[in-house]
């Protein structure tokens, strides 16, 4: 049984590790809290992949005090020698008396041995404080060492009658200033921003990063799904400051001198095979990718059950019936076909609000 | 200027009126609250027509300790011997000191009157606190006053991509229970519930009021407009413990020997006179009116800027491109035509957001 002290210290160890969210990836973001008592002797979180540990950080803060000390971490410790020493090792060293972990690190060179190496030493563990929290932090990390393709949202704008552009195509400020900046910081903790040649022709967005409190933050990758890199010369998905991945198909050339990554990706009756897009994307250590396209591209990915997660914000405005819908490629023709979600979040953001969804398993609706 | 005493008095006020939303129609909700001090000595609301305004419950429950008192009421005090005497006069003989009203009552008999009887025997009289939420509270009562039109809700219920029902028209079961259960006291508020002869014929809803926590009702009006009478014969809309109203074509007959009230509407190139209609119901003292119809009436009234406030549960499935959209006949080219509304309200139903929305002026949105 954990105490409330238990808790509260966990939590902040949680909120701590939100901190590197716009930075720490390929890694995980990890807290760490440590306690003399009711007391804080020590915090720390991993801030950048290469750089410190969060356990390492908070030791160090702590100094002699970290002697008979509770540790909170959001991660099982470290026990293989990455880019920093094993963080296990260090905890041994410091004399800590007991570490509670919100969860089993799942890395293959981790998954319990970070906590073997302290229970040897005579030291207290106890894991799963915390542990839904903790997964939901680390859901884009989790989803790529678990499931081996990074997690998927979809950022969508929609007006109250479900329409995503006007029959024009016309769909810039739907939502109003306030959610286009909430966008960037989701954006900012994406390893990936997703989007399809259609929306690059029509839209040009850059999908860069802006943050207007001026946060630091590692440029996601762009990845532009252009079967015939028909796009690959022009847009301003190629300016600025991060890098730009155009996958492809297997037949098509990437022309010389062009300053962005490629990749081919598998093309089944001239459409992509999106798990294999997002295989390779895992494979270069994306966690977390963000879906920024049109209705058919996001359908598309909908319908393939690929989808977890949708961000969307919807402004208070009627498009009317002739606009166009929030995703093609969705026919149902029965209510029991129907697609079930259930609301994670709803926010006011703005004049707008925002929901976070996940897809329900089918059947478990509200009928 | 007002104290913070006058503040939370009057909120408490304003919260005793709203015990009377499912009853007082058609006269408006009003509570009162005396005071001595930071002490209530006594409260009251008008709970039904024809029985004791909230001025005086609120001297009765005062007594003795009315005298020199400060009064809380939010609406002016009535000067015309209604139903029941009237109230400045009452106030008067109790010997207060003080009224504080939230709003001038802008009823032809009253209209300041009430202000001027206080007035003249020597009590401070103090308007315009809260005056918004008193409007907001009053606000179907105001309208069908001020404007000769009832207050016109449009209750909606669609999914995340803006559909009502699906191709077939199978609509039952979009929001979910919470959602249906809340719709109830909405309804309950209501003057009248309005629903068209297709949706009689498709849905074939009871638009009764069923509340799961007992509390008294009088039954709305339900409103069927049916310009042929083609369903007057039929439906659950006639059962039950509530009238029932078919507005006609001028020239359709209402069959005899039918236990139904019928009206005849103005009707142009094959349409109804929504605002005819609307007056017709002011006529008859509704206050508040909650469309519950298909997507082609409740655009038809929206189209011709007659709605007042959309009432929108958001259920968090999808139905998919086929499905039926929100609105019909709302046809939208450009941005700049765009129908804007404000977010009054966002809350979570269960498994439901559920979304309050006033239209905006034209050119106000969030663009």
């Amino acid at each position: 049984m954990f105490s409330s002290t238990d808790h509260l210290m966990m939590a902040r160890a949680l909120r701590l590790a939100e901190r590197g969210a716009y930075t720490t990836r390929p890694n995980p973001m990890v807290g760490c809290v440590i306690t003399q008592g009711d007391e804080v002797v020590g915090e720390g979180f991993h801030a950048r992949a290469g750089e410190q540990h969060a356990e390492v950080l908070a030791l160090q803060a702590a100094g002699e005090r970290a002697k008979g000390a509770t540790v909170y971490v959001t991660l099982e410790p470290c026990a293989h020698v990455g880019k920093t020493g094993p963080c296990a090792n260090a905890l041994v060293a410091a004399g800590v008396a007991r570490v509670v972990a919100a969860m089993r690190d799942p890395f293959p060179q981790v998954d319990g041995e970070g906590f073997k190496t302290l229970q040897a030493a005579g030291i207290v563990v106890e894991g799963g404080l915390m542990e839904a929290q903790a997964r939901t932090l680390n859901r884009g990390w989790l989803s790529r060492i678990e499931r081996g393709r990074p997690w998927l949202r979809v950022k969508l704008a929609t007006s109250l009658d479900g329409r995503s552009a006007l029959a024009s195509g016309e769909s810039k400020w739907i939502s109003g200033e306030a959610s286009r900046q909430d966008v960037q910081r989701w954006r900012a903790r994406a390893g990936a921003i997703l989007t399809g040649a259609g929306t690059v022709l029509i839209d040009d967005p850059s999908l860069t990063v802006r943050l207007d409190d001026g946060a630091a933050f590692v440029p996601p990758l762009r990845v532009v799904l252009d079967p015939g890199l028909a796009t690959i010369t022009r847009g301003r998905v190629r300016e600025g400051d991060a890098p730009t991945l155009y996958v492809h198909a297997p037949d098509a050339k990437p022309p010389r001198g062009i300053d962005a990554q490629t990749a081919a990706a598998p093309v089944h009756e001239g459409r992509f095979d999106l798990e294999a897009v997002l295989k390779l994307l895992a494979a270069r250590e994306i966690n977390e990718v963000q879906i920024e396209a049109g209705a058919t591209l996001a359908g598309a990915f909908l319908a393939e059950g690929l989808v977890d997660e949708i961000l969307l914000y919807v402004a208070p405005v009627l498009l009317g019936d002739r606009a166009r819908p929030l995703f093609d490629g969705l026919h149902i023709d029965e209510m029991t076909q129907r697609l079930n979600l259930s609301i994670v979040e709803s926010r006011r953001i703005g004049n707008d609000v925002r929901l976070l969804l996940r897809p329900e398993p089918a059947d478990a609706g509200t009928a």
